[in-house]
């Protein structure tokens, strides 16, 4: 394999980033997007999609985990299996960081779905971080995603 | 290969069913089309699902074409190749048959979603059918899905 | 959805059949199998994918199991992770037999494989009895697969 | 969407990397390349893949095409509808340079395979060249392919 190039060219990571929404739902979730987009606000779209996130996470329920480690490797369990990426946890001052790269939902959604599409991600989180028992403290979307599906939250007051 | 056996046997029947949907948004949807079923009556679901379909042949326009034959193989192009099945259109005396086996709807929305899911598709068969210079003409679902996702649609007055 | 119908019909399970393989390595797939066809007799190309299984065993090691339930879950939990069907195991008079189900391989391969493409399941249920101390038990195929990709074997001396 | 970054971090290219091939068969042909490589030279391994590269594109046949443009396209429309990536052709002084980004060769049959992984790419290409009428060229890899399955090869004499 040719060591030249340490990242592959613009074509190619456009290509790469395309695929990682599957085929068979790309026109769908894209045509969802853009009637979605039309029909409510951003704000209206990211509870939405915190509702249906919840519910995502209600049937993949984890186990009562004890360390943020654990907590980890249950969630991108869940994300690998359905190729939606991988999680980080990390533990800040006042809050846990969460990143999770590499979900299809940008590629999914599209250009414009930056401001809700996170929404899903934030809802999943906060129901099983609700359910490990750590009361009173909310999942917040921090910063925009990447064009990989990378996406960043903190749980936290 | 055994010639013992012209069916599955129900077992890998639901197997085979349950994977016509991509395992990336089978969990997605589902945790959708239960938010949706919740939050909306069928008929506004179907509504809201033929606008999403209508965006959808959009972004998949055919060229004018001529006969029934030609438009079936158009369609078919566009699902085969995400893995949507195929469809067979038939002329019958008062209106145009259409069949479209083996869409992964059934298998992504689930059970409760037979009201709804099927606007999709008339969403997306009135746009070209519109298109192609069908005035007046309505697109209706005409029954039940089979557990397959297969559906069947009149075109007509 | 309706309730008409058990089965699907024939066209619909061939469809569902040919689904069962990847749409990416299809082609692929199937050519290396008229090539395989054309260069080696069935008897070493039988030979030729047991040992492949056997090398995909060693990279999907299984921990030390109690019961042929428990075994059953461990191998339908790696088949299953990649859409390859899933496994029931029985306890027999004078050997345990195994029941693979819905396979992508008969789709992969085609027409012609019956007689070798088993080998690679025999090959990977050999490595993982082995490792779980069933010396001197081999893993033969009982009977040709069907037309979904199921197969059965034998675990005896 | 971020605009601060031009490239995926290296976890995110390397996860790409691994998703270029579908899961279904990752293993398998993990597997099979080591038995590959263990079994055969790569010289050999190399002409066997051409042939089976040619009798991919005997399964693949292309109308005869005039312009280096439409051949280009109608490459890629038979890659691409597969995931395989896309291809470009250029016109040299005494070559046509043929340029395949994004195969999923690299993904499913690793690291060591690149002394062989091209061979059937080199024998479709060369299938296909030969149809269009280009008797006595011959398609030759120029180089090692990327970590992304981008391979280079020259049409010429």
């Amino acid at each position: 394999m040719s060591e030249s190039a340490a990242h592959p060219d613009t074509a190619v990571t456009d290509y790469l980033a395309e695929r990682q929404c599957a085929r068979q739902w790309r026109g769908f979730l894209r045509a969802l997007a853009a009637e979605f987009a039309e029909a409510l606000p951003a704000a209206d779209l990211r509870a939405l999609l915190r509702r249906v996130g919840a519910r995502f996470a209600v049937e993949a329920p984890l186990p009562a985990l004890q360390t943020l480690d654990e907590l980890q490797d249950a969630f991108s369990r869940v994300w690998l299996a359905q190729d939606w990426g991988w999680v980080a946890l990390a533990q800040q001052a006042d809050h846990v960081a969460i990143r999770h790269e590499a979900t299809p939902l940008v590629a999914a959604f599209g250009p414009g779905s930056e401001a809700w599409a996170g929404g899903f991600l934030e809802g999943a989180y906060q129901h099983w971080f609700d359910r490990q028992g750590a009361p009173g403290l909310q999942v917040r979307q921090a910063g925009a995603p990447d064009r990989w599906g990378g996406f960043a939250f903190r749980l936290g007051r």
